[in-house]
């Protein structure tokens, strides 16, 4: 088990039970001042797997309906299905009275020595080694801050940040390597903060304004292996303003351990050329 | 809007609302006696979206909780945010008291004529044409039917047809062409049915027990031109008893219309060799 004096824990842990639970949303795992969706996911799934009474997530799917808050939540869980294998519960994440965030949660228990029985792809293909990137820092344009990125150690592909320089690769890529700073071990819990933890795959698409998630889908695939964890991002379509990214996240061992897809909006900053805005 | 005189709107009309339904969860659109999950997920956005009064679903996330047995249901439905762009309610379907299937969905209007501002892939790459294609038949292996196969025309692309004849691709795919039978238009409703239209991309990998789906997620992504759609689906890994698949589907003016991942089980029919069951 993780210790609990790991900054994740601290930042994720909740009190209560058994379905109705408090917590804090922690104001350092912001990026521009807004709690990072990954990490409330974390947060609201720490909930549901203390109600499931299942060691692992094996699916969730989270809508976001509102940003939220710094400071007290309430996370209301409702167990929709509980077997022996498999458990389903519903968290939702609410602050002074209104729902910011509900998530659909199926649990069970990841068998860390299984192997695959057939996989597509062997590898991170296309990430450059973890010496050759880039790490983030917590000081973005504007004077604005990632304060996660005072958690996270995350290392970003040269490839996918000619944004940061004005040179948008024009694609929706992003790519890096994640661990914890504090040395805490990922497991599938914190592999939700991690499937979010890159900036958004739009900004390698030249579209500057922060990405609203919508939804959110995180498989746990295995129990990830110590060491750093490589990330794949893609996006298929941006269109009508909103766009799709996947993200593959691989561990030391070489074993795809999660696989996320998000559906976000994004617009251009500047007055809009030949893309239009969600209707 | 779709004639209601088709047989996809007949077996997936609702009645009552404004927060609870009631449906018949039809006998012609089951595989081997159990209504599709795709079938299932348009039925439960149909009052999804009569409750929201948003036009297209934009994303949905469902958790599969128990089998559905076929006769009354009830769409239990409930407000989570109630925006001019954007609505989000929850889904509850219901047999005999039970929750069989429990969906988050997101919804608006999508833009008909948004033309793509970015998108990775052309096309729906490496799907034979139409006229190479075999159709499906509702007579399955076993003296079971797929009395979808009566609703839906589907033509299955040889290459991943190798297993109906014992000699499966080895590979998580699948690809074909799906219309409605009777000539309905499709529709972005119409399209959570057609992501889960083709047989489980776990039989091309030689896999012939049913693949029951855990959780499924779609995003919509336009309203399809009229004519034949382009399914491509792939999945990544199959490992201790569970694997993924990724949907995407194409319309006849070679537009993106959907994206769908599920998460399903899956296991050898004979004494397990080197896979293992889900824990």
């Amino acid at each position: 088990m993780p210790d609990d004096g790991h900054s994740f824990d601290l930042a994720t842990a909740v009190a209560g039970g058994p379905e109705h639970w408090t917590a804090e949303v922690d104001p350092g795992w912001t990026v521009a001042g807004r709690p990072n969706g990954g990490y409330l996911l974390a947060l609201a799934t720490r909930a549901a797997l203390e109600t499931a009474g299942q060691p692992h997530p094996l699916a969730v799917s989270a809508h976001f309906l509102a940003p939220s808050d710094l400071g007290p939540a309430e996370l209301e869980v409702r167990r929709l299905r509980a077997g022996r294998s498999l458990s389903t519960v519903r968290v939702t994440l609410v602050q002074e009275g209104a729902a910011r965030l509900e998530a659909l949660v199926t649990a069970g228990r990841i068998d860390r020595d299984a192997d695959p029985g057939w996989r597509r792809s062997g590898g991170p293909d296309g990430l450059a080694p973890v010496e050759d990137c880039v790490p983030g820092r917590p000081e973005l344009p504007g004077g604005m801050r990632a304060n996660l990125l005072e958690h996270i150690d995350l290392r970003l592909d040269p490839a996918t940040l000619g944004w940061l320089a004005g040179r948008p690769g024009g694609r929706l890529d992003m790519r890096g390597w994640v661990r914890f700073s504090d040395g805490r071990a990922a497991d599938p819990l914190a592999l939700l903060q991690v499937v979010d933890a890159l900036p958004p795959t739009s900004f390698d698409l030249g579209l500057a304004s922060w990405a609203p998630t919508v939804e959110l889908t995180v498989y746990l695939r295995g129990v990830p292996a110590p060491g750093w964890l490589a990330c794949i991002v893609r996006g298929q379509l941006w269109q009508g303003g909103w766009f799709d990214e996947e993200a593959e996240v691989w561990d030391s061992a070489g074993r795809l351990v999660a696989q996320s897809r998000q559906f976000a909006g994004a617009r251009p900053a500047a007055p809009a050329g030949d893309a239009r805005p969600p209707s």
